[in-house]
């Protein structure tokens, strides 16, 4: 019984998303992955931890779509309904899967726990449905299909439920869900991604012009997140896999020409993956100072697998005792009536401090008001200077740059580590330093 | 015709949501503010930019509830589509609004723009419905009712429009939604939040047992996101809020008592705003030495507005050559055939290093192996040593702990930080060293 996933729906079971207390994040994971894969998402869908609200949906869903992405429910509390919703959606009765068994005394023994009731009916599933391996945790997924009759006859579709929590359901969607999927023949869809820094989304819009109007099968359009403006492409339509490709070629050709040097990376590519990657390149090191943004531009850094090649350490230097007495800057700097801890002046030895403690080949330096207080005269709340120095010349080359960033404190912090990367990029690169977004003169 | 809103959700517009490119962070926000008012959100639901779509998703809604919060699709772009689709779900036809199109040019006067007819589409409502003003941008709302025909009779459903702009949403919500909210008067919502750390969610769900049998008014479920395990207590029933409390009381009262000291904060408190509270009323001052973590220790600390006040900095020692350097970690410890760097030895020497170094009262520090790689024998991915370094007695009061936590690298890092932050919550807290999850004997 083979149909194809022409359209799909996600549907997401928790008490806690409807009562607003969590953020949902998996849907929009699940939908980009779906789209990529060929298969059209046609709606969201959020039900609270109730049996009968829960089957209803998946039903209601099954009447208008193909495919049914389930996420949550799965865990081993009496407020965990997947299982029972799935088996009274299809009509069925749970059994236990002898298979999930073992796997979820597997994943308890290996913490050494014991396994108790709520752990075993884990392992139920409708007696029609597969179980769906889960290598990360206790719960494993479904894989079912559901019969409904509408007014057009009798439709099929199918449903996998993955548990709610991020790691566990993003795997075992790549590792078993993406191999079920049968997006419908006929059809081409193939999408690029293309990350600039430094740019607004307006700019990037006006330098794409035409590029972005909805025309034919090929289709241009932006996103933005934390001051990364991604520019997508999508080729849907009749075209096989090649020449959609060629089409592509030429349209990234044309978006890269609009966006010139901002463009940095591509597809899943960071921008602190792109700056360690030409840091491996060159056998360079790297180490941070940081006042505002308080470790968060050395832990962007070292979230990349492989980081220790090239980062070496930081100094997080958030009270002035700390700017003076680890990264050596002047306390003549930081009394009352000099340039302050918030000033060109003191990045530029922040950085200069850091080259030094901790024999780095290049040091970034932040320093800046992250709010809500500590603004001052002449400097608001998301004043920012970040500097960089690297060795090579003596003295050392440093460049200085201000920025005045919204004043919203996790925003100063997330532009700042940014913004410090994107001048270490651009100085890699063998770039001119290009201005870049929030930047003053 | 008043009716009260017994029953709402949220739909939201927009292609950009189903297709995965936008974060929805407005259903969420919604939910928080309905239930908080009193009206019981039972579902969400996503429709791509469809006229059809839309207006039958707004008729299916209105068939299950009283009251529907709509985002989204009121720009003034051919995409935006909320008002036509508002008008054909009410079979209403669109007229322009007076009031409303002389807002619209107001705010493109104030920047500086000409009124065009895609902006004088965004004065066009319903004949039957209101528009809201909207103080921020050029989209008004819209208030309307829809009149549904289903097998228990007609029913009726209150319809609030307002744009996708969470700031602009949010505004016109409390200025002008809240207001027209009638939260059912013979029936309370009130919820409550606990949020523990130590324990995996199925100890939490054998320690409170059968208080989380769903039954009578007052439901119990548990949800955990990185380590933190929240306990979520609801009484939705109809007795008035002063007897709903007292039930949540008792209700809270059992829950503490069953999850007794893991219990670390309420409502909207995270582990590191606790533990800042209780630095700060002990006016003490804490500091980080970081490897494997790399600086999200401090990050995490520094998020919290104000924390200025107790944590003075960190030194990220992600080599070894800086762990001796910056910590003053021992080079015996570090050689071919010491302890090596993934130590208790090297844990406990990193914590009392930064203590000194730092010159703080409190030193957590973290060393381990994140993987992909870095495993030795009998050291796999995933362990790490957590120390915590305390003045007061001489030599100062040091406690290490080894952990093994799931191998990636993300939730070695996550957890590592919450787990260093739990130590020193205990210590604070006057608690005996309770053992947490994934600690190893």
């Amino acid at each position: 019984m083979t149909h194809e996933h022409a359209r799909a729906a996600i549907l997401s079971v928790g008490d806690e998303i409807v009562l607003g207390q969590s953020l949902n994040t998996n849907s929009r994971w699940l939908s980009d992955r779906l789209v990529r894969a060929g298969v059209s998402v046609r709606a969201h869908t959020t039900v609270p931890d109730d049996l009968q609200l829960q089957a209803e949906a998946l039903r209601s869903l099954a009447l208008e779509h193909d495919l049914v992405v389930c996420t949550g429910g799965l865990g081993p509390t009496a407020d965990d309904l997947t299982r029972g919703a799935l088996a009274r959606a299809m009509d069925d009765e749970l059994v236990e899967d002898t298979i999930a068994l073992a796997q979820v005394q597997t994943m308890l023994e290996a913490r050494g726990r014991a396994l108790t009731p709520h752990h075993r009916a884990q392992a139920m599933r409708p007696a029609r449905a597969h179980t769906i391996p889960n290598l990360l945790g206790t719960a494993p997924g479904l894989w079912g299909t559901l019969h409904v009759r509408s007014t057009a006859g009798e439709r099929v579709c199918d449903v996998a439920c993955l548990p709610g929590p991020p790691r566990e359901m993003m795997t075992m969607f790549e590792s078993h869900v993406l191999a079920r999927l049968r997006p419908p023949s006929g059809r081409t869809v193939r999408t690029r991604v293309l990350h600039t820094f430094g740019l607004a989304e307006s700019d990037v819009a006006i330098r794409l012009g035409e590029l972005m109007e909805r025309k034919s099968s090929l289709l241009v359009g932006t996103t933005a997140s934390g001051g990364v403006v991604s520019v997508r492409l999508r080729y849907e339509g009749p075209e096989p896999p090649a020449a959609a490709d060629v089409q592509l070629d030429e349209l990234e050709r044309r978006v890269r020409e609009g966006v010139g040097e901002y463009l940095f990376g591509r597809e899943s590519q960071t921008l602190e993956e792109c700056v360690l990657a030409l840091l491996r390149a060159r056998r360079e090191s790297v180490g941070c100072v940081e006042s505002c943004t308080g470790g968060a531009l050395c832990e962007v850094l070292t979230r990349v697998p492989g980081s220790s090649a090239s980062v070496l350490g930081a100094l997080v230097t958030y009270s002035n005792e700390l700017k003076n007495k680890l990264a050596g800057v002047d306390a003549s700097l930081l009394v009352e009536n000099g340039p302050g801890a918030v000033s060109a002046e003191c990045a530029s030895a922040m950085a200069l401090g850091g080259l030094e403690g901790l024999g780095v080949a290049h040091c970034l330096a932040i320093t800046g008001i992250a709010g809500p207080d500590g603004a001052r005269p002449g400097k608001p709340v998301g004043t920012v200077f970040i500097a960089r120095a690297s060795r090579g010349a003596t003295p050392p080359d440093v460049e200085v740059r201000r920025f005045q960033f919204t004043a919203e404190r996790e925003h100063v912090r997330d532009w700042s580590c940014r913004s410090a990367l994107a001048m270490l990029w651009q100085h890699l690169s063998g770039l001119p330093p290009m201005k870049l977004l929030r930047e003053q003169p």
